[in-house]
């Protein structure tokens, strides 16, 4: 997962773009980087705050910016990437995978050409550079239909700024006009925090060109086949984000509610694991009339200790607070969006019995996962790569709690079913991919 | 406000106090200070994080350090303090007021005693020097039984450790044992989190020496007369903290229920304006019935952007985003621990009307400020220093709300009644000061 | 100018190619970077001491290193440049320039190709990326063979490192042994103070190539034809450095020596202008016998200060104080190796006016500069294109001095066929140019 | 040693004492402190240019500055020294010692008093406060004339600024007229690379005042009695400073030619062991028609190497580059002002003689060190406390040199007499001390 941003004809361009990735933080924080007018960059590794900063006096009207999440890519390749052409300079960022990356820089070495990263956006660019067009937006256009790809993404050329989103929509772009310009950002709250009108969700399988004087130019490249990603509504984007019209915090709770409806388990109090599982959790309060309580609070602090814990278990015990007086000699039913690792969940689980509940009900608001993801999720991590009933029944005594819940993959898709985003791509959970 | 630390017989001592300074380091962001073994010191304006750098070398198994809240004092004027004496060298940080300090200053000047700051903090050290005995622990007995004053404090000697609350015990102190030795902490919650055991609230009115291979030795200098800040039950301490064995976060709950036993008004939504009206809108919510909702999401950017919004409105359009999915058709009450200033919660109240609420209650857990505090509390900027119903109508007015609810004094001294904390000090809501 | 340098099989190469640069840092202080195994890289604008910090973890044992002179290139184009080509991944840094870079840029570009820098160092990296031949050596030999260029470089490769001159050798490089390895740089007073043995001039129209468990093997790519640049000698390299075995301090010290015979004139004082003008100086005075004195003195901390002089005139009275101990009531004469600003010049020769000198003769121990370089010599920014004794004349009335002494071109050749260094380019002197 | 400096009424006060501290760096690098008006104080440990940073905001038109030579005093007590008392508010820096500086302590200290430091300023306030005068001015005066020390100093009042040196004018201290204001600095270099006109040095036993609207008042507070110390004059100092009217790198010629004069010693070539030996050398060679050479040059990277050499030698050989072209074959005669550590000088001799020199005499143009000093001077790590011609005889031997010169007390004590400078201390080579 990444954050891209983008911004033409506004006044700043480089304070813009970086407050813009500030609010898409969250989507990526190994790097982050930016290029405006004149291909200026400014990049490193590390959060926004830290690699974005005493370079203010960067001036210029347009530009793009990334933030990246992912190891991928050796840790000094940061995008945007920028190349000479002979159809001129461009820069590109892109948040998501190139399937067949591999075999197009065979293809584009064979002939010669060198990389200077092992980046796909070099692909893309490489591409735009042999396209058999002269104009560089054709050229743009007849690489978008040549790689097999998922992806949003911003190019910035001499004559144009652009935007685009390979057939699938898998990864979400927006973009909204501010003053006499436009801002392009990942997700639209980043857009409504910085005061943008008119936002507007990127069709799947265009080209929104940015040019002097004009509205945008959208152009259709591939057909559009809506296959978006359902992570993003579960637990990558911002609560306060929306996508197809349908908020996020919203679809989180219907989850809740759903896992509710499947199971039915009653118990004294909710208890969200953390903001990640806080939309869930309210929805399954607010159904089953059972009380959200706050019994485990976060310690901010615990990155920046001096002392460091040894172990995982310490860890854990250091960044939250379980609230005894709230878990004592209760029943509790712990909500989360997913179980990245088992052992976070079971020194959880064990905090929360020490604190003396006497019965720990876990509820996951989203199905298992038994599948990898080749567009741009990293789920090599998840030690949910759960394939049978079994496994989660084996899963739930590891963590040592009463109960085990996920949400059925056919709950789950009844939920988007219901609030009508239905071209979504449930590939991790049901094995059933786009390309 | 500020944060206070010690250690004593524990390896690491500057590691240990700089995490035990993050974990309360929201009761003072201004300064951070240390002082180890051989009395070496780091100090300097900003967070824990930013001061207490690179300085892990220090070696040194006891301490004291301190977090600074108010402008109070000029910048470069960091606890602790350190002096040398005929007595020994002495270092000393405090959380508090010395009441007559000017008086005391001029009475040490007049001898021709010289002060190398403005502190409160360098009266006692004064004190200490002229106390009419050779042993430094009754010098710093004598010291403090001469002093009228609310505080807290750690003093580091060559010859112990030492930490006292005065005779009201208006702020708050704890210690726990680590290991071998002992930690200090203005909150239990720090000592918990660093992992602490068998942790001890220090009885107002006594020093506790610790000193080579003995149990800690408490010492009382004034009788105990509890007269303990409410604020910090109010909204000063961490929800995982507890004053006289009760949890902070369940006192604002029910803080959250008197309010509504007063008012008993009735909407679609609860909705917390953010962190700090969590707990009480948690405790309105239960004893209604009336849903928690997740109205207004925090963005924790704002304090990073380099487009600095130009007035307070777009500053907190900035650090809020409404969600309309929630408040649109609503009728909403919104649940804060306080009013500091008027003119953000006018600024939230239009955000959520425009986000389509067409009602809106406004309800604070604690009754409205009518006066000062001379006990280090800053009630200097809050905008309800309200003396009559009239104003609190004036203040609806303004903040646009259709219904603003303040807890009574009486229903306020009620929660801290029938939760067996009978010692607080509400002067700032009751005008009934302690000194 | 620039500077370059890289390590063969030595222990901690990044700390190693750290050092040298620092020795080289005289060479070029915009920016520096360096390229180690796994062509990790760190790099960026300004001093070796600020650029290279904090980044002794990389391990390593070769690598390559740049130190930049030029803002030729934009700021974020730092060498050594890296790139994936089919034939393996390759970093090259240089020093020097390619004369008909734009042309074989187009013809790259024109075939698809892409830049990501406007680095001529990329030009060679295509062309070794094109080259017809699989093997990586070969194919660096037929790109130094195809390009028209005059330069040092450091290439390092998944197989092996390289180190290259141009056939003309314009700029100066060296490698020695050290340890098992071996290392490389732009001035062998470099590798003497890191502790090299056997040091080896490399011969023009070669590439030396380091490979593993081998001696170095050495491989000629074009026909040696000596035009060793004569500024080296004038003014770039160290006093402690030696080109074709002589030393560049003897060298000056001859050319101050001729400066003598070709003018005789007489003074009370040599007086030198700071450390440029030392090493001629010394020969002026000594074959006349007029003492050498000690009569500016230059202030080091004049670039720190915060109140900024605000004109030229106020910033060399600054940097320099004239002692008029020594100069008050003499004849004095000032000797410089060039003079680059006649502005700064001028101010200097006031100020050694009013402390006293009465007669105050210039002397320059180099013949005037009358053509541009196009090998890597910023010679633009020269007040000195002097094409005529007239223009010479107008030159020192407007410094104000009562005598301009310029070396001869003829007096110049001479000192060079003396020390027997007859193949040097002094095509700035007198236009006649190797390529 | 130390270096101070003050500023009354010049606009921008922070930056010019920072300029000024610049210029008298040499003096010590320890640490840097500045207080301007309201007693606002930035400090640190290090150089000017890393400790008085990012602070040009700092306003005001008055104030102190020093920067601290030695370790005395623990690392966190940089003066100045600020402090209150019934007086106003001061705040003082200075350059020397407090002879009785313990008992003064003891007596404060005994009375109640308490130091916040262990610096002697400390006493120097405590004596200012404890002054039978209201008036401030009156109470610096009987401070001044109570304590027994060699010091120069820089106080700041609410109501005055005042320079000061003792009676014995042990270090210098001078200052200067600007625009309509006055700046103070230990050196009068200083005073004239800012451009300040008028510069007086002030009188041995006299303060001199700075208030509104005035010129400076001097008040006489002790006899005139001058032991300037000579070491200021043989190295501290900067080469373009002057003491009583007379440059100290005239002195060290002098030095130089009476070294030559007292051994006549021939050679090829007098090569001064890098800067602190040039003056000397240039004498030597001047009177002895032996000619001055380049024959070490330093390598002024050497701090910055990540490659730390293990020992001594090896730190010398990479600090020094012995030029054989000039040394080979030759006798050579190395000039320095002194020898601080034999250990140095033997492998400085060794180097010369590796290049190739086949006589090496050293010739030291100050005395031997005896006796220690109290007044500021940290003789304590010199190699030469040597008491006898036999001493001498061995430290030859230790150091490899044909011959070992040293110039005689006798001869040292001649040239101030010429100079017309009488009043020097020459404690730590004849013993006879002031105090």
């Amino acid at each position: 997962m990444c954050g891209i941003a983008g911004v033409w004809n506004v006044d700043e361009a480089y304070n813009v773009i970086h407050d813009v990735l500030l609010s898409i933080q969250h989507r990526g924080q190994q790097a982050a980087g930016v290029v405006v007018n004149g291909f200026h960059s400014v990049k490193g590794e590390g959060l926004v705050e830290n690699v974005l900063t005493d370079e203010k006096f960067i001036s210029g009207n347009k530009g793009i910016g990334h933030v990246r999440y992912s190891t991928y890519g050796s840790l000094d390749e940061i995008q945007p990437l920028t190349a000479h052409t002979l159809k001129g300079r461009i820069s590109v960022a892109h948040n998501g995978n190139i399937v067949d990356a591999d075999e197009k820089r065979k293809f584009i070495m064979e002939s010669g050409g060198i990389f200077s990263t092992t980046l796909d956006t070099e692909v893309i660019i490489h591409y735009f550079s042999i396209a058999p067009y002269e104009s560089p937006k054709e050229s743009l256009q007849w690489a978008l239909s040549r790689i097999k790809a998922a992806y949003s993404l911003v190019v910035l050329h001499d004559s144009f700024l652009a935007a685009a989103r390979d057939q699938f929509g898998i990864r979400p772009l927006f973009y909204g006009k501010f003053h006499d310009g436009y801002i392009i950002a990942s997700e639209d709250c980043a857009l409504r925090t910085i005061g943008c009108d008119e936002i507007t969700e990127i069709d799947p399988g265009t080209i929104v060109f940015f040019t002097d004087n004009k509205a945008p130019e959208v152009v259709r490249f591939a057909k559009r086949t809506d296959r978006f990603c359902s992570f993003e509504f579960v637990y990558f984007a911002r609560p306060d984000s929306n996508f197809y019209g349908v908020n996020t915090h919203e679809v989180r709770k219907m989850l809740g509610m759903k896992l509710y409806e499947e199971y039915s388990l009653k118990a004294d109090a909710i208890v969200p694991v953390l903001d990640s599982g806080f939309s869930g959790a309210l929805g399954y309060s607010q159904i089953s009339g059972i009380p959200l309580e706050y019994g485990l609070i976060r310690n901010h602090y615990i990155g920046r200790s001096f002392i460091m814990p040894k172990n995982r278990q310490e860890i854990v015990r250091r960044k939250l607070s379980p609230l005894s007086s709230v878990l004592n000699g209760k029943e509790v039913i712990l909500i989360d969006d997913s179980i990245v690792r088992g052992t976070t969940m079971k020194i959880i689980v064990d905090m929360v019995r020490e604190a003396g509940a006497h019965k720990i009900i876990v509820g996951i608001h989203s199905p298992p996962v038994i599948g990898s993801c080749n567009y741009g999720i990293d789920t090599s991590r998840r030690s949910e790569l759960i394939a049978s009933n079994h496994e989660i029944e084996k899963l739930k005594e590891y963590i040592g709690a009463d109960e085990l819940m996920y949400l059925s993959v056919k709950g789950y898709r009844e939920v988007f079913e219901k609030i009508g985003v239905r071209g979504v791509c449930m590939g991790c959970f049901d094995l059933n991919y786009p390309i």
